[in-house]
């Protein structure tokens, strides 16, 4: 064992610039942070001797109002943490409900990543440490010893939009070897997101492993698209290189997507084994996802038996001139009677789009066009939207 | 545009925890760290008013001599930012020669990542941020505006090993729509890395993109496996959740490996259209991924045309008794009379396995078993192994 422990002792000096393993070299206990306890507290730990102040922010925090030039508004909490006499810093949470969540830490009024924690998820321009409390929702959303799907990360050419794009695809266990045509969830993001969130935050794949596993979802591909169509793929992946993230860019909703995306479903269907038919094809997305998803349904008539939409943007900015936004009205009515199997609806109670969607609901039933409507606390985040997919996921192509 | 505006804001504040969005917010310029200028020098900004000290340190700065009980040994060095009136932190370094680099911040003694560089790659149990400086060497790392290939994340049985295993796998571009058959790269990642270790820090699927649309490698699928036989996948992607990342593991370089191999080799024939022949396969790995290259390559006779030692660990532990690890010259001797195309060892002139490595090598002399010695500056790095890997991949399958 003398030699393996000594290579290991060379490895950790020689390439590693990390306080967690110089602390197991130099005989010291690694700090654990956040430890998730049985009864559901969380302890945070920061070793910061010379810091005088260390705090935490994140979703687990109950908000907190912030007055704005553009109203009272709600954002994550912050807490103390409380140092002992060698400089570490600690916090414990109340007992948490089963759920993924995020946060960052401030230390003297910097605000950063816990370095003890390597689980860190982009979200947009940020980046924040992510922790997970089972025992409840969030069971679905670890990876559990079920048989599990594959994730690909793929290129197409994408003709009506000048840039070949970047795509993340879903295919479930024994897709590979088996001879069955699947059916396809195609899955948007929302603003400042991209081709990577829905499989990042949004734990699609393990909702989907474990919900096909339970015998409650069927079988189903995911497209996970990219939406924002002058990007080519996610920051990072695309010839742009290492650059700063934007939240706000050219063209994700003046019509562009909803015009070329024909494009992803003619890629889909001649490259993968799948139901090409409108009782195999669902479309569902949060936010501006949302907002893609109502008019791509009913943009091209006859395409998807399944509609979601979470937490959804609904009207088209008054400037955009996009054909796709013409006749909205007419649209639907043809939908309507085109007939679908499932138009699902469902928003937070303090989600800031409440009263557009609370508007749009009043608009169908107007029209007598029927939809699934589901409600419920909180507002605009991604404990929402995890949990709206794992309710439609087993609603679809039954 | 007011509409729109207003959505974003709500976004922002409601969603995002993130100091940029709220600069962004109040019109402040966002901070841009780092920044990769014309001439190659980089300047870094932190935000820290109250902070008394702040630096940086990573492998782009010289490297110092640290004494430990274990000898005196090469460690990143560390430089001081330059606080302004506004409490903004910088530093901008000397000219760098073109690589990918990583570096961690050190705010009054807490040691973390750069808020402002959403860009993180996770090495065992230390995240870092990273940067490219290109026009050199790394211009190989960037995503370039050629055709890409897919990256697959997907799980195979692995019965010789009582658990299944994630693997992550690089098919070229074209592959899905070829009829082709096409050559395969085991690529095999160094002590405590796993199937995430070559796609993130290693930048594998852009340096075969890259070489393969310049006509300088050709078209193969690259195979990235978990060498650590007890561990499903890499941390965070199995069963055992966001638990802390250990570098020390169980059945690492005991031949457990090298004997469950077949099985990975297997599930690529059976699942990919690859040249299942000797001349279509090749395998490499750095450090301890050298060292189960060399042995696997030498246990299977008649396997493999193309072998990579990577800075290469070499002689197994004494107290090990798997059978791979016995009749090791006899088998050398007949992976020699057998044939092979490559047998290429690399390695950097201050790497802490130079002397094992130099052993080798008059062994192999010995023997006459002929060997492509490359011998690199530095040491035992990711910088060395993406060199070596965009030095192979051009000489593998002609």
């Amino acid at each position: 064992m003398k030699k393996q422990l000594l290579f290991i002792i060379a490895l950790l000096v020689m390439t590693n610039i990390n306080s967690f393993a110089q602390q197991a070299l130099w005989g010291a206990a690694p700090i654990i942070s956040p430890e998730v306890k049985a009864d559901h507290t969380v302890t945070f730990r920061i070793q910061a001797a010379d810091a005088d102040s260390v705090q935490i922010t994140g979703d687990f925090l109950p908000t907190v109002k912030m007055k704005t030039q553009w109203g009272v508004m709600d954002v994550p909490g912050k807490a103390n943490l409380t140092k002992d006499e060698k400089g570490l810093w600690t916090f414990t949470s109340q007992p948490l409900e089963s759920d993924l969540y995020s946060y960052t830490i401030i230390v003297d009024g910097f605000k950063t990543t816990d370095p003890n924690n390597v689980y860190i998820i982009r979200d947009v321009a940020s980046v924040f440490n992510v922790f997970i409390v089972g025992g409840g929702k969030a069971d679905l959303y670890q990876v559990n010893k079920v048989p599990h799907g594959s994730v690909t990360r793929r290129w197409y050419d994408s003709p009506g939009n000048v840039m070949p794009r970047r795509v993340t695809i879903y295919t479930p266990a024994g897709y590979e070897t088996s001879k069955e045509k699947y059916p396809v969830l195609y899955l948007l993001h929302g603003m400042g997101g991209d081709e990577e969130a829905w499989i990042a935050l949004g734990r699609t794949s393990q909702i989907l492993d474990n919900l096909i596993a339970q015998g409650k979802a069927k079988p189903m591909i995911v497209v996970m698209t990219n939406g924002n169509v002058a990007q080519e793929a996610a920051p990072g992946e695309s010839s742009l290189g290492f650059t700063k993230p934007s939240m706000q860019m050219d063209h994700t909703m003046d019509g562009k997507f909803e015009e070329t995306f024909p494009d992803v479903i003619k890629f889909v269907e001649s490259n993968y084994r799948v139901k090409a038919e409108k009782s195999g094809r669902a479309i569902a997305g949060l936010s501006m996802g949302g907002y893609h998803s109502l008019h791509i349904s009913r943009y091209y008539p006859n395409t998807f038996d399944y509609v979601g939409l979470f937490s959804a943007a609904i009207i088209p900015n008054e400037n955009v001139t996009s054909k796709v936004y013409e006749n909205i009205d007419q649209t639907l009515e043809a939908q309507m009677k085109n007939g679908y199997k499932l138009y699902w609806i469902g928003i937070g109670k303090t989600d800031f789009l409440y009263k557009n969607v609370e508007e749009y609901r009043a608009k169908l039933d107007k029209m007598g066009m029927k939809y699934t409507y589901v409600e419920t606390e909180g507002g605009h985040t991604w404990t929402n939207w995890r949990v709206y997919l794992s309710q439609i996921a087993p609603l679809l192509f039954k």
